[in-house]
């Protein structure tokens, strides 16, 4: 198992510092599980998938690789767990966005559409796994066992809630719940099928604005007039996909 | 070098015929290193880069890896020379489904927003790479220095198109020819600063959707209804896309 003898304690990275769990995780003692959990969430963050290694996560903990495969059975299923955790703090936050707004459903629309993307960009290297799951993992059916279902309700409860604000925009009210599934395909599906459609275009729309500023223009180091014409873009794209939804 | 005596050829997988090479390259008997580029690019379109071993490329060819490096200098140089053939032919199919269409400019730009998604889908594992370009390679400043120009060319080259594009149909023209940069900065971008926000607009919600197609869909197998329902979106993203583009 690689754990040390019972009343000593592994020796850590020295940057693993209660501060720096504390920031991470909320708590400045995590579970030995957790820290092993966020600190390959913050590694693949910084490094991308290709360049997390799970000896340097082991390493840093004072624990041998074993220790990963104890908790999480497999590399992949370490990185299934992280992208599920990743996933629902990612959904969590652009709630949160949203119901910080000033409650009108233009400007709750307009939050989360921002949202989105300032998140994307600060996921990092997990934008990546959340997007192409299928090539990220050595086997994605490993993934999906173990962490398909969370990801996938975490991936609709969000397509629900942008279909909400949408239908919201459309007929000028705030609304106070979210949505589950069955007032989902009762109410919002049968008021507007459309509204489903805005709101999936936002999704693809954002998600690839996210992919152009963090995936390629991180490589391609671009003059300053080429960022500040992409931020523009970026602007731009917020103000043209909730002008083009149709209000009654 | 792993090159065989002189005289003998190697053994090479038996998928690999004449028919294969000409299907995948246009040419029945293309070069070594021809071989390497495109067998490489075969199989990270099929597996993703994750699971794409140099080995496999090398054994099934007849060589030592050690040829990987004598062409392409690295893994990386491989895979961004790949990287840059992919692009450059997407690119061509894009203009070449666009000039196939019915000549008035809205089928133009309809075609070309179609054949992204189609040739988006096409490409597999290589979308992943050509959108996340820092988190796919283990050293991007290798990639950069082998191919980062020709790729950031054939990118810009796509992106002046589709701008292009966006303002025949506002102007309700037809161009014959595919602007270089000096035509761009000094014509398209003076004559409707706005054009290129709108083709960058639909190059994100292009790329976003081929994301959610390939990307997701394929992990998260989905109920018939499901898919029906992302195909009707993509259907209407087409349309709406084109639609919320002011025209004079």
């Amino acid at each position: 198992m690689g754990r040390p003898p019972k009343g000593t304690r592994p020796v850590t990275d020295p940057s693993l510092t209660e501060d720096f769990w504390r920031e991470l995780t909320g708590n400045a003692e995590p579970s030995q599980r957790e820290q092993f959990l966020w600190l390959s969430i913050d590694l693949v963050r910084e490094l991308g998938l290709n360049q997390f290694k799970i000896t340097t996560v082991a390493k840093m903990l004072g624990y041998s690789v074993a220790m990963v495969n104890h908790h999480f059975g497999s590399r992949d299923g370490l990185i299934a767990e992280c992208a599920e955790r990743v996933h629902q703090n990612y959904s969590l936050q652009l709630i949160d966005a949203t119901e910080a707004a000033e409650r009108n459903p233009r400007a709750r629309l307009e939050a989360y559409i921002k949202a989105r993307v300032v998140c994307g960009r600060e996921l990092g290297g997990w934008t990546q796994v959340l997007n192409y799951p299928f090539h990220s993992f050595e086997s994605p059916a490993i993934a999906i066992a173990r962490s398909g279902d969370a990801f996938e309700n975490s991936f609709f409860r969000n397509l629900m809630f942008i279909t909400q604000l949408v239908l919201d925009l459309q007929t000028g009210t705030v609304s106070e719940s979210r949505p589950d599934r069955e007032v989902f395909a009762n109410e919002i599906m049968r008021q507007n099928p459309t509204a489903i459609f805005h709101a999936s275009n936002i999704g693809t729309a954002t998600a690839g604005a996210v992919m152009w500023m963090s995936g390629r223009m991180d490589v391609f180091t671009q003059p300053q007039e080429i960022v500040e014409l992409a931020n523009a873009a970026l602007e731009w794209q917020v103000q043209h996909l909730v002008n083009s939804i149709p209000v009654s």
